[in-house]
């Protein structure tokens, strides 16, 4: 196996949330010799951000010769560019970062193919620590999940085998866990509005909530209405409660006795 | 008015998870004479804990002669136990500290009385550093509220003004913030279940979700398949879902799509 250098030569295909965290965590150790994205001003931003002066919007000016691609575009997108995708130096070792989709999107096309997955959340302009971010890997084989593995080491020390069903089930744990509860977030913070207090005051209490989660399980710190069962805060609720949110509100609170209600058998 | 010290005879009602912490929280401050709870058993626990060695769950028995008497009990059993409570001091001040309980379920019964309303999540078991929780206070009169601000000063620094349609929906916020919030991270537990890795994978995701809003908003904040929609995986995460998740997961989508399409107009 070649051992990851500054020489490797990398195309980071994407230049999204993801893309772009991912290239400026491995500007440094590796060589990204070019940024590809349909978008050509993403693109040139996120190059000219690493210093890279390499970029296209054309999949065919794609580099044929690199020795990584990691594809990092949204999932719907990835099969697609990689039916595109040809010539390419059969060598090369190909990864997506993709949480659901299977690692057989690569199969049939590329010889040395992997994924490469990092659970975490990622948005401009938001610094990530990568030390923090467990990373799961697969590779169709041995060789290659070697060199996968030191790739991620690059990042973070929390490197994990995961094969595609193992990653999807976590993904969608992460949905939940990470992309459902901020949509709550935004929730709270409209209702705020009419209170004239900024989002800031839940601060302290959606920290607790979840340093809670470091001494018991997420089951046994449920508390509120709903784990109560107090029928008249929860219908005094429902009442002040309009559309999408209390239309959310009725279906997590019937979750929760739900919930409570097996707990307890 | 009457200054709050340590010798301000005080009747904590009830012994569940918010007296429990308020009552640990008091005890140096003021003098706590006495646990009621309709559980004599979690009277007795509550009050050994503090070294106080006068409870009862008898209403009758509640001391009559008290400075303050704090309510902490379920939200549905106030009024009921208000409408109980007879032949007290009429110059005692009464507090309920619900979030959702108008402060007129005092009205016609007591001369002085408020509400004393800390955001904050309490389970047994877990501290609660009360000089960062935002307490909400609200008094019948301003003799009344001055006294209420002096105890809520006794646990926190951060004290605001919150009259009772102003405390429910913050306390709604709440409900979406951290209650809400904490049940999708108990479906997260069970889904991560069958991939054999712990809860604890799902932290450094947790805590990043949490430290991007102090940063930016989070409807800014919000990722995932949902605000990209992705459809082909939100299918197929729905495809692996049954019964309430898959509810819960159709109803998060849904808002999410939503509120990002409001915000694009």
């Amino acid at each position: 196996m070649e051992r990851i250098t500054k020489n490797t030569r990398t195309v980071i295909i994407g230049a999204g949330n993801v893309a772009t965290h991912m290239a400026k965590a491995l500007r440094m150790r590796l060589n990204i010799i070019q940024i590809f994205s349909h978008d050509i001003e993403n693109a040139h931003i996120l190059a000219n951000s690493i210093d890279c002066t390499c970029f296209t919007s054309s999949i065919d000016d794609i580099s044929k010769d690199a020795d990584i691609y990691i594809i990092a575009i949204k999932d719907d997108a990835i099969e697609s560019l990689i039916s595109k995708i040809s010539n390419f130096t059969h060598s090369s070792l190909w990864v997506h970062t993709s949480g659901s989709k299977p690692m057989t999107v690569f199969e049939g096309k590329m010889n040395n193919y992997g994924v490469f997955y990092p659970l975490q959340t990622f948005s401009k302009n938001v610094e990530v620590n990568f030390q923090e971010i467990p990373i799961f890997v697969e590779a169709n084989d041995t060789k290659n999940i070697e060199q996968i593995k030191e790739l991620a080491h690059l990042l973070s020390p929390k490197v994990y085998d995961a094969d595609s069903d193992r990653r999807r089930q976590l993904h969608i744990a992460a949905v939940f866990a990470c992309n459902f509860a901020n949509h709550l977030w935004t929730i709270s913070d409209e209702l705020l509005r009419d209170t004239n207090l900024p989002f800031s005051i839940l601060m302290p209490l959606i920290r607790a909530s979840v340093n809670k989660l470091d001494k018991v399980s997420p089951a046994q710190s449920q508390t509120g209405p709903a784990v109560r069962n107090d029928t008249k805060v929860i219908e005094k609720h429902l009442s002040m409660l309009s559309d999408n949110k209390k239309e959310i509100y009725k279906t997590l609170t019937n979750s929760i006795i739900d919930s409570a209600n097996k707990t307890n058998l």
